[in-house]
């Protein structure tokens, strides 16, 4: 389950009211559901959506932004099983009566070229009226093994591969409805995401993870899912190699902590995960791009050096 | 897919976008999907959305009424499908922030029940903030057969199966505030519509249709998705035994054709289904409450005994 800023509780509630069984290998709470539906074959299943007004406003959104992001957003989920492959979706949009058949046939085109692109077959969809745009996805793979979100271990490593912050930078800029000329990167960041995919399939292959997530909802809160769901305290420092260079540049320029930003902003969609020591040589030499972000050790929740207390969370809005 | 009212040619657009392909067997525009994903395994997915203020409205829903019904829905595209078996849903919420944590508790725990009612494992689900609220569902089965929308052929007769009209009254008596003392049937009909999982399994397994749906969007739109998708025309023409003693009492309280509400009321998910007559005394023996409502024949689009014209469509609200 992925969720809305301050719905934490009702998130731990859900995960104990649906524990799994039946032919759930892995039930709610991971980035993925899997599904043993045969003997040797496993299904994963992920949803996410993405609501005007929350995630988007209408006025810096296309047809083409949002449907690929709904699909890029979901990819990632799966990237975050580990060897997962995409397999079919299904969507539901909901539009309200201004939105003009031209723009509902643009995202259906949208969403075409993006299926094709990522090879998902597009398996079906339900479009309704609403009072304001928005598109959940439902996206299904199989998989050999998989990742969970709880099997780290005290002194294990962990890692983050992929941007962050910038998504937030880029949210922030299109809020303001300042001139985007130089800050491509950061808007990039923000619509078009890319499913690590290609790491996350690595990383389940040859085993190098023992927890791994999406980074969606910020590496402050990852780590914290993964303190909490594999019952460890995590020790958190960020280098600088965590600092991309437009997020560098941004930060200055609007004289911002960019660690606030790495640590808080969501929506970066890259990967984060834990390891054993004994792996550390193999994931610097098979992900150079990996940065170590800190450690798990005995005890709860998480612990950022240089932030005394509670990292404070940006709100969509 | 399925629509909002007056889509019909962005529908259209898109099971053009979308032909299959890939391990679809069978891809949008029917009730639900049919992936091959394994040699002789065949899984089925559907999805199907609610949106407050035009598939209910706040004040005469419940977070039960409307975890039910979206199970429920998606479980008769499910029994459309003939042998279809649920395995698993994942679920999408968007929630305003005035919607309480005793309200999505509420639903999850509605959830959980009629999961485990009809046996479907709840594999994921996604909460969102959003201005309305929202629901949409993803159902995943499993089928040997299956059965389309467009095998009819010019000879073949139709029939319903299930409740027609009933909903419609159903949601008007609940628009209207009137009391709903003595009208029970009707409302239980809008929020509670029986999936016809057995029928719609037995149907398939005994080869008894040409063609099936789910009566989602009343019965002459039914038919007129089986006469274009199957190139016929359907000559249709309601007996009265078409008609329950709930909706005739109804019509007559209210002074209404209870045909109009038979033809174009929605919301009904009975089954409509085409059969070669050589196999209509079998479908009159196992099926015995399965209506005789017209047959097909060479041509297009639908006609009506008694009506001469369009149908007048009833808009949600």
């Amino acid at each position: 389950m992925k969720k809305a800023r301050g719905e934490d509780a009702l998130i731990e509630h859900m995960e104990r009211a649906f524990p799994g069984g039946g032919p759930l290998l892995l039930g709610p709470g991971d980035d993925a559901a899997v599904l043993r539906v045969r003997p040797g074959y496993r299904l994963v299943a992920t949803v996410d959506e993405m609501c005007e007004g929350v995630h988007f406003l209408d006025r810096f959104s296309t047809p083409e932004l949002i449907a690929g992001k709904l699909l890029r957003m979901n990819l990632s989920d799966l990237a975050a099983m580990g060897e997962a492959r995409p397999l079919a979706l299904l969507t539901a949009a909901g539009l309200p009566r201004a939105a003009s058949g031209a723009w509902a046939r643009r995202f259906v085109a949208a969403l075409r070229a993006g299926a094709r692109r990522f090879r998902v077959a597009v398996a079906g969809g339900n479009i309704t009226r609403s009072a304001d745009k928005h598109f959940s996805m439902t996206l299904l793979g199989e998989c050999r093994g998989f990742v969970t979100r709880y099997g780290a271990r005290p002194g294990d490593l962990v890692y983050s591969l992929g941007p962050l912050g910038l998504a937030r930078a880029g949210l922030e800029l299109l809020l303001s409805g300042a001139a985007r000329a130089g800050w491509a990167e950061l808007v990039e960041a923000f619509w078009r995401p890319r499913p690590m995919l290609a790491e996350g399939a690595l990383i389940g292959r040859r085993g190098l993870a023992s927890a791994m997530l999406d980074n969606s909802d910020g590496l402050y809160r990852s780590l914290g899912i993964i303190a909490r769901l594999s019952g460890c305290r995590v020790k958190a420092s960020l280098p600088d190699e965590a600092c991309s260079p437009a997020l560098r540049r941004w930060a200055a320029a609007r004289k911002k902590d960019w660690r606030l930003y790495a640590l808080a902003g969501g929506e970066d969609y890259g990967l984060v995960f834990c390891c054993r020591p004994s792996k550390a040589a193999l994931v610097g030499r098979l992900l150079p791009d990996a940065v170590p972000v800190g450690a798990a050790a005995k005890g709860r929740g998480v612990e950022v050096e240089g932030y005394g207390g509670e990292i404070p969370v940006f709100e969509h809005f």
